[in-house]
């Protein structure tokens, strides 16, 4: 690749399972040109969620499928180096969808954020908190969960990048919140750096057992991330009008067939609780409103986050799995 | 069982599956003194709910269970014909859990209600329209459902004596409403007689084929009764910002063992849509807000119901068991 070239991977068929190496395939791009009112942005770093293996399946989700020969569809954070935009300039620094590149073409809409110039702009903390961890973790946790002081609430993937936003922002509300996470380390970090009141490693322990112990009078509020079996037990435990929020399925993203549903929902009619799904992505336009409060608590020694960091784009295979292994504590980047 | 007898059917049994005659036993009991401020009624009229099943069962329910040699707990409709109270006089209709028994002694509590003299009562309206049926429906589609016009709304047990009145009440907000039923003659008197716009025989019919017919772009609202199947092939065709009302479970209520839970729950992620519980217990003390409502709806002839009418506590069993044979349209009363 020569200064003005550009690399991707593309997906060369779809994923069954975990995604392989062969899934996929690091090629050499044509450097973009901005289109008309648009920016070309040089990627600094690929942030990895769950969703983007959602991504690659078929299927009627909010986003069309990956197509194959297509770049893996991902959020990232960069640098503008072309722009025929007034609201850009080069150096400022961009959220958007950029994809597994080192160099996207964009146009000038809500999904390409302007966060600033490049001097100032702690590139870290916007892929850790300000994106879409952050924007879930506050929507999630404040408004579909109306989290209140007292409450007591439980949040699983308790140490993943948008589960230990969310908890901390119920112990911000003054809530009792327990995290259930998979491994000693990472309950040690959740209550002794994170301040939570317990953590349970899902893996080892008597989970239900354990919640009974957490929740006597059952769970205020259980802001979910992996689906599966840990979304049964708690509404096993569900309070009187107690509500889930579904965040997302870990635990499915990459079943080939669809798992069992959740039979105990026929506690949400007698606990006259609920269950509601949402998308960060339908409150992006309220970026400019979420994102100061989030900062403001990060500069306040409130917020703490983690990253792990994976370095170059022959690296996203692993990034995008360790999601799944449960491996990873904190927001998992990819550095280019 | 002379003039001052009173009778009763009593648990004998936990039932498996459908309730058994020998489950249950009619035996003669004392008759009843008011207690300190309340009052005995004779009930004139049970009505069958299907959550009578649920009472029954051990569990952790709202109300406990009913216990081996206590009289089934059930509501109904009946004469004071004794009274300590001062907001009862002889000859009242009150509505109340009565249970399955000819005289029942009653606090002056929320559950007990004064609907009027017995020379202008209309017992059948109340039982099938004013009391839990009516109640539940219009807080479940009005309330928890928020059906407004130009929603496209589902309705299950829609010949049922809640899904009935539902679907009436969505009609009434000029939402699109599509009913499933259990029998041709059903969806006819549906359409024909309810106005609903359109009904499905799920016994016969391709369901999800018809769901997609008539909701191409997705469920808004689905008035769940019955839980099960029907359930997930709703779920696998909501709509964006769609609400799911649980109102109860019917297919699972005889079940020994947990049916398996909606799979298709995941969608409610992808659509931001919601499912909600309720118990319209938790309205008791909007009787006289609602019931007014109700009753305004009935005799302009925008309500319409059906019972059906079994005669003595003897058939207290079948009557109960009609409701999950889906032989029943409209509410089960048993007339004493």
């Amino acid at each position: 690749m020569d200064e003005k070239g550009n690399e991707g991977v593309v997906l060369r068929r779809r994923p069954v399972g975990l995604l392989r190496h062969d899934d996929v395939e690091l090629v050499d791009l044509p450097f973009p040109e901005p289109p008309p009112g648009g920016i070309v942005v040089q990627t600094d770093r690929i942030g990895i969620d769950a969703t983007v293996r959602s991504w690659l399946q078929e299927g009627e989700g909010y986003f069309p499928a990956v197509e194959i020969g297509e770049v893996v569809r991902s959020s990232g954070i960069g640098r503008v180096v072309a722009t025929d935009s007034p609201n850009f300039r080069e150096d400022d620094v961009v959220t958007a969808l950029t994809g597994w590149q080192r160099y996207v073409a964009l146009n000038d809409d809500i999904l390409a954020t302007n966060v600033g110039p490049a001097d100032v702009v702690d590139q870290e903390a916007h892929m850790a908190v300000y994106g879409s961890a952050g924007m879930t973790a506050y929507v999630g946790m404040l408004e579909v969960g109306q989290v209140k002081a007292g409450d007591r609430v439980l949040v699983s993937a308790a140490a993943g990048a948008t589960g230990s936003i969310a908890a901390q922002l119920a112990k911000l509300q003054d809530a009792v919140v327990v995290g259930l996470t998979g491994s000693d380390d990472k309950c040690r970090w959740l209550v002794d750096d994170l301040g939570l009141d317990a953590a349970v490693n899902y893996r080892t322990a008597d989970v239900p057992a354990r919640l009974k112990e957490h929740f006597p009078k059952g769970i205020d509020v259980y802001f979910d991330n992996v689906g599966g079996s840990l979304l049964d037990m708690a509404l096993a435990r569900i309070a009187n009008e107690g509500r889930v929020v579904l965040c997302g399925a870990i635990s499915s993203y990459n079943d080939e067939h669809r798992p069992p549903g959740p039979a105990n929902y026929l506690n949400l009619i007698q606990r006259r609780a609920s269950m509601q799904g949402f998308l960060s992505l339908d409150h992006w336009g309220r970026f400019g409103e979420i994102q100061p409060v989030l900062e403001g608590m990060v500069k306040a020694g409130d917020l703490k986050f983690r990253t792990e960091v994976f370095q170059g784009l022959d690296t996203a295979v692993d990034a995008l799995n360790a999601m799944f292994t449960g491996r990873n504590t904190g927001k998992i980047v990819i550095e280019l």
